[in-house]
């Protein structure tokens, strides 16, 4: 088999936040495995006649993960180099680890091309630092967005809450009720900040602050909608301090400017 | 003022995980203030006259965050292009929100970079995604070095057991005695795999494997040394089955091989 696959991010959407290595792999790829997660400005870059969709099938549902792995293995049979590209880094919330399992069952050569993930770039780009030493000596990520055939408590928030580090949720706009309430439960400060950053790097990225509290009502008045990150601590407090001179700044929604 | 500042990350240390912005903006920039952490090969790359070394002053003592923050100022109140180049990302563990802090209160124009965090980036290119549908829900970053003003306490390990999730722990070689311990005694299982990967994506990579109950011992036998990140979770033991296939595989030093 002359094949391979690389396991490339994307990074959180800004295509200058693309790596050079990605950007590499993209150009020399035969065929490029994608969804829509790494965003319009990256995807328009690459020319169509590589690009192969396998984030929705026709109908409209999702493409199984199972005929994901399948298709990887069978381009790289066929002596391809892909390129399978997935939103932010694919080793972080992006499964990721099982086609990298998947492809070694199956013999197929594979290398990971770690990205910029937006758990990270987003806070930052919004004048957020996941930790800082007077505040967070440590950060954690997570996803709002469970695996629905877990038990309802693989996350423990109270667990989270007690590191006293910075919490970023990924995917977590929907739930944003459910697990702000399960920090206060656990009896993290109501008056916590906290940052909601609407496609973070993006050209039309929001951001919207406000308290473990308020926060609920913050997103319903301001309308901020998936794909979007959490951030819950002391540094999300930081934006206020910095933000008029953060030129990286594009778009924000409520009442903090 | 003309001049601003861009807080940059140079990423894990292959030089081709910088990103397309932060490969422009070190070109663009008219000094480049950095310390040795972004690793040789990275450094090596931007012309020695553009070049400001703020990691050691004359005598070997490391240079005052103050002094590095003054500098910022004065060089952006020069009208200069100010590159501020940090290893890793410039808001992971990396006082770039301190940074960011002093040089909004001092009326300097600045943007921020994200980039690929070795806390995801090392793990990875050993085979060891920092998450998994099936072994972690959620990862957190912690300092193994930590701020010695803070009281003892600050990293709470018994938290970070509880949360179930992956614990990654940046320039965590030295104090791997107590932290291991800390984790014992909070009841994580003494069999939990743990990597230690050196250098992650530096030529000259390495990375052994044990177990929580093993790892000093494999650190004191290979002798693996700073700077190294410390993965701790059940997601470590991916690197076995993932690792034959693994093209961007470099060097290692214990028996899984």
């Amino acid at each position: 088999m002359d094949g391979t696959v690389s396991l490339i991010g994307s990074g959180p959407g800004d295509p200058e936040l693309l790596t050079v290595k990605a950007t590499r792999l993209l150009e020399e790829a035969d065929v490029v495995l994608h969804d829509k997660l790494p965003g319009p400005e990256i995807l328009e870059r690459i020319p169509a006649e590589k690009r192969e969709d396998v984030g929705k099938r026709a109908g409209g549902e999702r493409t199984p993960q199972s005929a994901i792995n399948e298709r990887l293995v069978e381009l790289a049979r066929e002596g391809k180099r892909v390129a399978r590209l997935k939103g932010g880094d694919p080793f972080v919330f992006g499964r990721g680890g099982e086609e990298a399992e998947y492809l070694a069952a199956h013999g197929v050569p594979f290398e990971v091309v770690p990205a910029v993930t937006s758990a990270i770039a987003a806070p930052a780009v919004a004048g957020i630092p996941v930790t800082h030493r007077d505040h967070a000596s440590s950060v954690s990520f997570v996803t709002g967005h469970e695996d629905p055939t877990k038990a309802e408590s693989a996350v423990d928030w109270a667990a989270l809450a007690a590191t006293g580090g910075t919490i970023v949720v990924l995917m977590g706009v929907g739930r944003l009720p459910d697990y702000t309430a399960a920090l206060d439960e656990a009896g993290m400060d109501p008056s916590t900040p906290v940052a909601l950053i609407e496609r973070g790097t993006w050209a039309d990225q929001r951001v919207a602050t406000g308290t473990l509290e308020t926060i609920v009502a913050v997103r319903d008045e301001t309308g901020i909608e998936p794909p979007a990150v959490t951030v819950i601590g002391e540094v999300a407090a930081t934006r206020d301090t910095v933000q008029e001179l953060l030129t990286n700044e594009r778009t924000e929604v409520n009442g903090d400017e």
